[in-house]
Parts: C-alpha cells; structure tokens; sequence
C-alpha cells in the first residue's frame, strides 16, 4: 500500500520552493564535486550530477520528497504487478519483458513474466530460422532486410536502439540484417524504404498492438499491394506483432505472429516483442538478450532505496526541482555520440507522453507544471546549431549529456595531436564547464552568463548492455518524475481528439457549418479533402 | 537609414503588453476566418494565420509595431548592402545569392551578386562534367555518389533540402547523384557513411567556410586515410566550398574550389555554395537553380509594406506576440510531409543560433524575452509521440504546420476508402482544430482544453519551388523578429567558450587545479582524456 497526494500537498515540496534560485554552480563546481556526484549504473555507465544545481541542503530536500511520495516504494508496487494505470485501469509491467524484479506477476491465471519470456524465445528461434535460410521469401530468396511497420511506440524507440547498434554489430560480427521503419502515413515513407530495397529479400514486420493503427494499417495495404504485383506472396513477407485479442493475432495471413499485452504501453515496449522482433532478426537474439540484461540491471538499481545510489530517481528529481522550483520548462537531451542520433527523438516521446498531463493519476487538475518539453540532437553538431541559445539566450535550458570514452567501432585519426574521439569528448567536457561556469568579458556580446545546469551519463563503449541500461535509466526517471507529480505516467488520453476529428473529417465535414465545425470543414478544403 | 530601438522601447509593445491573454480560439475560429485568413506565398505555398491569437485589434497593434520597428525598411537596407551584422561588422547578402532585391550590391568594387551568380555557373558547369562522366574518380569510375562534409550551417540545410527533394528528383528523372552527410566529430558518423558507398565512385565536397572548422578538418583527413588506402588520389575526390582567403582556396589537393563570402553565414547559406554544390551534383543544376527561383519569389513577398500581404512578416509578429505578451517560451514545426523529416532540425538552427541572444545589436542587454525554443517532427508521427503534451500538458506551445495537397510522387493506396494523402491531411486538419478549439469532457483526463494556437503553411506539392520558397520564408522570419527585438542575428558567439575551453581540454587541463578549472581536468578524466 502507498499513499498518493499531488505534489503540493508535501511538505518537501513547500520546503523545496523557498529554494526557487539555484546555487551558483561556478562557486560549487571543482574536481572533487566531479568526483563525489558519480553514481555508478548498469552496463558499465555511470551517471554524474556535478553540474546540477544540488547542493547539500537541495540534495535532503529531495531525499525528503522521495520518502514522502514513497517513489522506490511505488515502484516496488509497480513491480508486483498494482495497477498503476489508473486511467486505463491497467498494470504496467515492462520491466518484466526483461527480469522479474519482485517476484512473478500472475493475471487471470498466467504468469506474465513467463508469457513475456516465452515470446522473447519464440523470437529467437524464428530469428534463427530466418538466419539459417530456413523461413525464406515467397519466391525462395533467404531474408537478408527486416523492415518495421508502425509508429510511435512501434518505431521511435526501436529505431532509435537499432541505429545505436547497426555499427557495433557489424563490428561484432553480430550483424545479420539491414533494418528500415516504415512509419508516417504520408506515402512517401513508405515509398522512399520500398525503394532502397529488394522486397523479395525483405521480411517486413507489421507493429500493431491493437490491430487498428491506421497510418500501419495503411501501410501494410501499401506494403502488401507492392509485394503482390511483383508477384510475391504477401502473406510469406509479414509477420505481426500484435496483442492476442487484436485482428492480427493468428492470422494466416502472417508467416508468424509475436504477442504484447495491455501491461507495456508502446513507448516502453522497446524490451517488449516490439523491439525484440526487428532487433533479434537484425542484430542477432544474443544482441537483444544482452539490451534486456542491461536494462534489468538498471531496473534493479532504481530499486535502490538511497538517494545517492538510485541514479533513475536522483536524474528524475533533479529534474524535478529544474521544474517546478526553478521554473525552467524544457531540457534537452545531447548525446556525444553519432549512433544516439535518433535517441532524443524516442526520449522526447517517452517524457512527453508519460507526463505532459494536467491531472492526476485520479482525473484531478493539479496545480503545478508537470512533463517538460523534451528535444536533443548529438554533439558536436549541436554547438553548431542551437547552443548559441542554451549559452546566451534569455532562457535557461538544463542539459542531459551522454558521453562514451571509447568509439563504438574501432578506427579513428589523428589530427593536431589528437584523435577524433578525444575532439569529440574534449568538447564534451568543455560545454559542460562552459554552460555551468561562463565566463564573464566586458564586451557584453561575448559574455557567457553561466549557470546552464547538465547531468552526465558516461559509458566506456556503446554497445547492447550500454544501451539497454541507458533505455531504462530514462524509463525508470520518467516514472519517478510521475509518481513525483501524483500522474499517470501510463496513459495518452491525448492522442484521442484528433483521431475522432481525423474521422470526422474523412466522413465529410460541411464547411457551411458554424464556428469550429465550419473551420475544420475549411481546413480539410484548403488541404484537397473533398467535403 | 533607420532608427534601432530596444523592443521595449516601442509604444506599439507596451499597447501589444496589454493582451497578455490572447483571444478564446474557439470563438472566433470559423470558417470564414480561415479563408480570410490566406496569405498567398511563393512556390504555390499559402501561409495560413486563422488558428493563431492575433484578432483584428491584437493586428492592428502588429501593424504598428512592424511600422515602429521600420521592419520592411530595416530588410531594405540589409539587401541594399547595409552593415546589418553588427557583431562581426559584416554586410549581410544570403538573399542575393538567389537574386538581386533593391539592386545591385558592390563592395571594394566586386558586385557581389555577380560573384555568387558566377559561382553557382561555376558550380552547374563542373556538375555537367560530373554527370557526362567527364570529370572522374582516380581509378577512372564514374561518380555516382557525393559526400558532404560539413557541420551545422554547411550541414543541416543542404541535407534538410537534399532529403525534401530525392524522392521528388527521381520521380521527375532530375535525380543524377545519391547524396550522404558527414558531419560530427565522432568518428563513428564518418565510419557509418564510408561503409554505406564506393569510395572510388564518391566525390566528397569538403565545406567550411573558414577552412579551420575542426570537426570537418579532422573528418577530411579520416577521408583522404580512407580513399588512399584503398589506392585512390584523394585529390582527385574532393572538391572544397571555401571562402577565397581560406587555406582550402585554390588548393590543388582539391579538384574543384568553389566560393562564399563572409557575407553569407552557415545558417543562411543552403543557397550559396554551400547548398549548391550537393545540390547541382546531386539533383541537377536546374533542380538549384528551381530552388533558388522560389526563394527570390518568397524574398520579393518580403519586401511587401503591408502586413497582412507580407507572410514572413505577419508570422514573424505573430510568434513575436506569442512569445513577449504570451509568454510561450518555444515553439514546434510540424511538417505533414515525410520528406521534410530533418527541415525543423535546420529551422531549429536557423532560429535558435539567429535570435538566441541576451544582448541587443549594439551589445547592450535587453530586458525581454527573445528567440524561443524551437524543436518538431514530421506528422502524424509527432501525434503518437509527444503531442500528448502539446494537447494536454501545462505549457502551451504554439505549433507551425506544414502540408501538402498531393504526394511528392504519384503512388497512393486506399484504405478504408480513403488514401493515404487524405488520411494525412485529414489528421492535419483535425489536429489544427483539436489543438485550437479543444474539447470539455466531465472526466478530466479526457478533457482537451484548447487554446494551442497554430500556423500553416500549406501547398499543392513540394517541388524545389516550393521548398526554396519555404526556405526563405523562414530565414526572413527569424530575419524580421531579429529586427523588431533589435538583435543582431547574424553572428553565433555562443560557440567561441567551448571552443576555447576544448583547446584547453585537449592540451591538458590539470585536475589538481582550484574551482572550475579543476572540474573541467576532471570531467576530462572520467572522458578518457589524458591530462
């Protein structure tokens, strides 16, 4: 049993706003700071929260605010299998699709970490099966592309992981076949990944929990449609990923069928089937079975009870404070590594889908901000793009820096004395001193006010275990951060508006109508929809 | 001449400081409003403000502001060859590579619009002689593929504009060149492009315009390592967009030099040198020369004195107005068109590093808000990823739509009788209006409560009109906004710290040292970095 109130109602949380100016972080930042905020993670990563505007005092308030939201507690009762989806009346168990943490969890009867484990190896030996040449194409070449068909959930984060290891495993000799997403509606998606690849050599995997995704629907009638006239039998190119009650579950019209349930939600479903299928096909099921270790690794340390071993819940309410004390509304996600590209893409997905909400896990308004806004590209790119604002804007945006000391693949060069990983981590190191620190200069345009907060989480080499720590590193922050808040980090009432207005549109909406109808009716005729 | 003024300064802002609260969008979004509120734009694009907070007064007080500011005057003058860029006391050209506004533009008696002019026939000869195989690669192949190797302004807007047209290119048969981007430091960006061509068939166009970008520098020599390795004259495969003081100028390790100036800055430079030459390369001088076309068409609708016929200028005010009265720190880009995947990552660059500043054209501060955050992905994607918080969270932020009428290329599908264009714009429609007017539900967590205000730009299809004109549409937006807060914006020392800083890193920072000094020795270690 936990006990649930919104977050003004803490006396942690009273205390933590007579804290609204955060310590000067150029007067508390040296080398021994560098050292003490290291706290060790999963997968060889370590998260550092030097640069963070916690200092002592800050740091008791927030082991206040973990105590007295009971955060490891809730997440112990997450684990057990509660029903923490209070919107969708629903538990949420993806850190099960990789290690139970506090036990088994039984539903109906059925032991739900079995069930998810049971998938995983149906994935292996299918994947097996293709590798091997026995489960071929139609017209009998052997697969040698996986492309994924879905969205949101069903592509970012699996995107995002397949990409942080495409090099890796071919490095590792691990690599087995190309992977491409089909994902937006707009056909020239579709189009563009049709055209870089040989469909007879392509198994295409259809990501559909509920069945009834339209932009996949859509393009898997686009998909099958180019199969057929080549003259390839489309039933032999498509497996689903689906829940068990949806359309698509044991279907023949599927060469096979790998299930998820209502317990993982898609935008943590990357550890599910949903990540596991293109991931064991493409990369090998040992490279999916290490992802899960790391991540269960992860899980575990966010079961930590102490503040400053637990480094999902200190990142969760660092940000917390950054927030809601500080006021700052948005943070970005910087990765100083090339293979992370799409990452802050499934990251912005994750934050900004479990907690931009503006009630409760109980449909009460809350009065305080909740979910910040979420953007990222990698580094060094970005200093030569939008740091000029994060350095000298009228805004202060707290940072998440991910860093590696080692390349992912081994080559590099040397230029002026130093090589390209050393450039890359040099400047790594000089933007965090340089945002937290400034630098003051009389000539106003090239004054540096400092004071730009950041966190670190640094690896020795991005490889499976890495990611799958730093995936659930962000999973278990952002649940912390909703227990925080007294949210439902599990629902998207969100997305429902524009489906029922998408629909309505199709259908046909009079532009003769009054006030907003008319207005929709409008839009839709500027956009060539026929009325 | 002109008068320069702090913003605040302005009667028209302290009247505009009045609305604070901005219009109910569901009283008066109808659909006459959406029809009077068309602005036609170059390219066959329309700029559509009916969803944003600006009613007929809130305009009025728009249409003071942009006189007060001498907003159109200011962009006169700028054309004309005015030392617009204050910080670095440089004229600022960027239009004038696609075509002369007010007239010609001379400086130590070199017509500069000649010079570019001249430039890009340069590059379109050199392109035909790629293309008729006459000019090849060291081993005698054809060159079927061109690399660039550029960061941030000689990188995401060649690559934004690259990836907007491919599909559309091969489609029209203008496609004559695969194109890829190197771009980051970390050497495994370099590494995943090389493994994806044929060296021996890629020439790679090495762009900075200084010819000291470190980055691309140290990407070069990992190049030519590569090329000689395999036995081929790395000078044989690279051609260089330089400035002509650069050390890359007239070089003869370089098959080809072409030029910008100082007056061009990364930022604004896809239709300089710096995006022409990938572009004449890899999609065909006319495809350029189409591209530029657009723009100048977008840049003479800038020169418009009238608001409400002038688009970047009315778009500029009414996101000034968001951001100053309102006080909505970021904003989204949403483009309805999956070949406009990476155009806000460009915009984000574009408007962040512009109008990212603290201090005014004069170097003095200011005291209000300026360039907001900018960050978006393609739709529908972004509706199953972080419009959850768009719809539902505590901040609002106001969104810029981008769609089309048609596909880029001709293939569609139906589903559930309706095609995949219609299904995407019919969302596009429904999410301008869901965003807008909201809906009450009594079970609040299903409750939308509006009020998100939005803009679209929309055309028939994207053509390389079309994308030049939205190209320039943008770089005059963030231009106006910068005027009317009295900013320079085209200058960036928001990237000199770091750059200082990583020097020292990379020459070795001792840990042992006092303060900051001793952070940065020691965020250096935890690298992987010698001291």
């Amino acid at each position: 049993m936990a006990a649930y109130r919104n977050l003004d109602k803490t006396e942690a949380y009273k205390a933590l706003m007579q804290h609204k100016e955060p310590p000067r972080l150029d007067a508390i930042l040296d080398a021994a700071r560098v050292r003490a905020c290291e706290v060790p993670m999963g997968g060889g990563l370590a998260f550092n929260w030097a640069a963070s505007p916690v200092d002592a005092p800050r740091l008791e308030l927030l082991r206040r605010l973990a105590a007295e939201q009971e955060l490891v507690a809730k997440f112990r009762l997450l684990a057990s299998g509660e029903l923490m989806n209070t919107g969708e009346k629903r538990l949420v168990l993806h850190h099960l699709a990789r290690g139970a943490l506090v036990g088994p969890v039984f539903r109906d009867g059925r032991n739900l970490g079995a069930f998810y484990e049971g998938e995983r190896r149906k994935i292996a030996e299918f994947a097996k099966a293709v590798h091997d040449g026995v489960i071929r194409g139609s017209s009998g070449k052997v697969f040698t592309t996986v492309v994924q068909v879905g969205i949101g959930g069903s592509d970012l984060g699996p995107r995002a992981l397949y990409l942080a290891l495409e090099r890796w495993a071919k490095a590792e000799r691990r690599f087995k076949m190309a992977a491409r997403f089909i994902s937006n509606v707009d056909p020239d998606d579709a189009d563009a990944v049709l055209s870089q690849i040989d469909p007879a050599a392509s198994l295409f995997i259809l990501v559909s929990k509920s069945g009834t995704t339209q932009e996949t629907l859509a393009n898997e009638t686009l998909v099958r449609s180019r199969l057929a006239a080549l003259g390839l039998d489309p039933d032999k190119h498509i497996a689903a990923v689906t829940s068990e009650t949806s359309p698509l579950a044991n279907n023949p019209a599927y060469v096979a069928s790998f299930y998820m349930d209502d317990y993982i939600g898609g935008r943590y479903s990357s550890t599910s089937a949903v990540g596991g299928a293109i991931l064991s096909l493409a990369l090998g099921p040992e490279t999916f079975a290490e992802l899960l270790a790391g991540a269960h690794e992860e899980d575990l340390l966010a079961l930590e009870p102490e503040l400053e071993k637990n480094p999902a819940l200190l990142d969760a309410l660092i940000g917390l404070y950054e927030r809601n004390a500080l006021g700052w509304p948005a943070t970005a996600v910087l990765p100083y590594a090339e293979p992370l590209s799409r990452f802050p893409a499934h990251l912005q997905q994750l934050d900004m889908e479990s907690n931009g909400k503006r009630v409760n896990r109980d449909g009460e308004p809350v009065a305080y901000a909740t979910g910040p806004l979420v953007f990222g590209e990698p580094g060094t790119n970005g200093q030569h793009s939008f740091y000029q604002l994060l350095h000298q804007g009228t805004d202060i945006v707290p940072l998440q820096f991910i860093g590696f000391r080692e390349n992912q693949i081994s080559d590099d060069v040397e230029t002026e004395d130093s090589t390209s990983r050393a450039k890359l981590n040099a400047n790594l190191a000089a933007q965090i001193v340089a945002f937290a620190a400034g630098k003051g200069d009389a000539n106003r345009n090239k004054d540096f006010p400092g004071g730009r907060a950041s966190t670190l989480i640094r690896g020795e080499r991005l490889d499976a275990r890495a990611l799958g720590a730093l995936l659930a590193h962000y999973e278990n922050k952002v649940m912390f951060q909703g227990f925080a808040w007294n949210l439902n980090s599990f629902d998207q009432e969100g997305v429902q508006l524009g489906k029922v207005l998408a629909k309505k549109v199709l259908a046909g909406v009079d532009s003769a109508s009054a006030g907003v109808e008319g207005a929709l009716g409008a839009y839709a005729e500027l956009l060539g929809l026929e009325a």
